[in-house]
């Protein structure tokens, strides 16, 4: 059968750690489950690569990239050489957009073995989906300064959402709503204070639940609901959100499960247009690069995630994700541990340990 | 001497039953340290008043209200008859904005006695403020829609920003922070993503800095700044924020500490133009009003921030502020509680006994 294609970019700092460990559960997956994958490493996208060339990217890395299947993505960011708006701009942002990646999927979950700072949460307890629209929005460079450098100087920012991205946004929250238990749907809103786009918000899911009469919609301010993150996270199940908001959110759910460094994300273009991006949500974090002490797990799980968006969620690429998954639960719980969850081991060690699972 | 003069308004649901419980304590601390107040109470800004006239306020509310030193408010809002936005941005906004009150002043801290969802935070850990601009930003009703009902249906919302409006936030913030024994001040910022007015906070952060070369600057994204709220607590003293960030923080940041129940705020005109306002965080409450079961801590801690702003912080005003505060720590420790601190008692249970402790 024909193999599909995976572009791997480490990026910058602890994306160059994690990626390996990533590659090493993909392979040990790939071949237990008897995955058709092939894989292809570009050294570019990081910021020795501007420092080099002072771009991010090539000027061709749309065609470069556009017939894979899937790209896995470490981190990028090196703030010492590279502005994060300029790293950022140059290269993960340019993907979300030019692969019109309008879906970020983020999962927050809460497991056995990893003490919760939450008081009293046991694993089953947090256990929803972050889905974030991840092409418009507040995300912007469209306003202006105005009067610079007068008393009088003042600053417009522009937020621009359209129908089309909201509706498929609100479509896909729903649909996975549809597809779990709970059937709840979680709109963040804060149409009590920003009072052009955030009524219109309200509306579009209004009128996307009509089409979902088994599913429950609660819209919440975006203020209460990250109080209730902390306070009922047992009441979530998907939350829909604006670019901006879903960015507060899915740093604050995995911050109540523990820690950011577990979390993964999928960057989807559902339609498959163009190739969906799979990377961890924690950064190139440079203050503990080079110690090989970065935990490898949102890495990994981003590679499963991958794979269940590869299979369509059906057969042996379903089966490859649980499992994954599931070897994450085990090493989480019998180590070896990274230094973030109280233990001494290594990055590889991780990877090896999970792989070894599988 | 001259009486200071307190415009009471007690707004919509829940405010109706707490603000008599802040007049009981405001009564109490006026009587004990001899602080020359007088009180008028004005029966509008509620959303009866809304079905009576089609508007929140009478006309004239700027004219009677203008000699007034402080309003207390209650809560507004009643949305089964006036939409949120209408009933806010008929009242509460407007205060905000006409009296140019462009400091919100919300302490965040953990108190003995209220179990903390945080695992394993003790009061102490928990002790900072959050800053937020008040009065511009992300709350505009600027922008439109346009293509409506097409396909091609799309919005834009503009956020407003003067650096007079950044630089005497940031001002405040420094000048609090150079005030504690920590010296520090976090600016949430989200310049990595929102890329035309963030930079410039930033930068406007930057500058107010090299002022106030005691006091450390230490810029976060906000979508890692809520994470740290959870995981690092300790390390916030003074959270400078736009309006938006500030809203969610400044909700966020009580969560931490047990329940948004407590949290007190205080919208600030620091010049003296206009009458500053004093109003618990958490809304109205439509699900629990009527059964005198809200707890009254957040609106009696305003009174107490009220206080110590008419005084500068000083003598016999600064003085009942710390009564007050102390006063509300022994009642949450020693009760009686409402069901929110798992108590059984009854808003005024709760009034009578802090005032009982002055
Ligand atoms: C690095 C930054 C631009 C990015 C974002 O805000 O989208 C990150 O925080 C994320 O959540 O993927
Ligand atoms: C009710 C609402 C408009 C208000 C705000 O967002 O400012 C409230 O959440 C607050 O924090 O005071």
């Amino acid at each position: 059968s024909k193999k599909l294609r995976i572009a791997v970019l480490a990026g910058d700092g602890i994306g160059k750690e994690v990626m390996p460990e990533g590659i090493r559960v993909l392979e040990a997956a790939a071949k237990r489950f008897d995955l058709p994958l092939e894989m292809q490493h570009f050294d570019w996208a990081h910021c020795d690569y501007f420092a080099a060339h002072g771009q991010m990217m090539p000027d061709d890395w749309k065609a470069q990239l556009q017939g894979f299947d899937a790209i896995l993505f470490g981190a990028v960011g090196w703030p010492a050489t590279v502005p994060d708006h300029v790293s950022l701009w140059g290269s993960l942002l340019k993907f979300r957009r030019e692969f019109d990646q309008y879906i970020n999927l983020r999962p927050v979950r809460l497991f056995d073995g990893v003490p919760c700072p939450l008081a009293g949460r046991k694993p089953g307890d947090i256990d929803y989906y972050v889905v974030r629209e991840n092409t418009e929005g507040e995300y912007t460079a469209l306003g202006g300064i105005m009067f610079e450098g007068t008393d009088r100087e003042m600053v417009l920012q522009e937020a621009v959402f359209t129908r089309k991205g909201a509706d498929r946004l609100l479509k896909f929250a729903f649909d996975l709503a549809q597809s779990r238990s709970k059937k709840h749907v979680t709109l963040a809103t804060k149409s009590n204070g920003i009072a052009i786009s955030m009524p219109w918000w309200d509306k579009c899911a209004e009128a996307m639940a009509q089409n979902y009469p088994d599913v429950v919609l609660d819209k919440q301010h975006i203020d209460i609901l990250t109080a209730r993150f902390v306070l009922q996270p047992g009441r979530f199940d998907v939350v829909a959100a604006t670019n901006l908001f879903g960015d507060i959110l899915s740093d604050l759910g995995p911050a109540t499960t523990g820690t950011i460094g577990l979390a993964p994300s999928a960057n989807l273009n559902p339609e498959r247009n163009f190739p969906s991006l799979f990377e961890p949500v924690h950064g190139s974090a440079p203050d503990i690069y080079g110690q090989n002490i970065a935990n490898p797990i949102a890495m990994i799980w981003s590679v499963a995630l991958m794979l269940d968006f590869l299979g369509n969620g059906q057969g042996a690429w379903r089966s490859a994700h649980d499992a994954i998954v599931d070897a994450i639960s085990q090493t989480i719980l019998s180590g070896p541990r990274t230094p973030d969850l109280g233990g001494q081991a290594k990055t590889p060690d991780v990877g090896k340990a999970i792989a070894q699972v599988l």
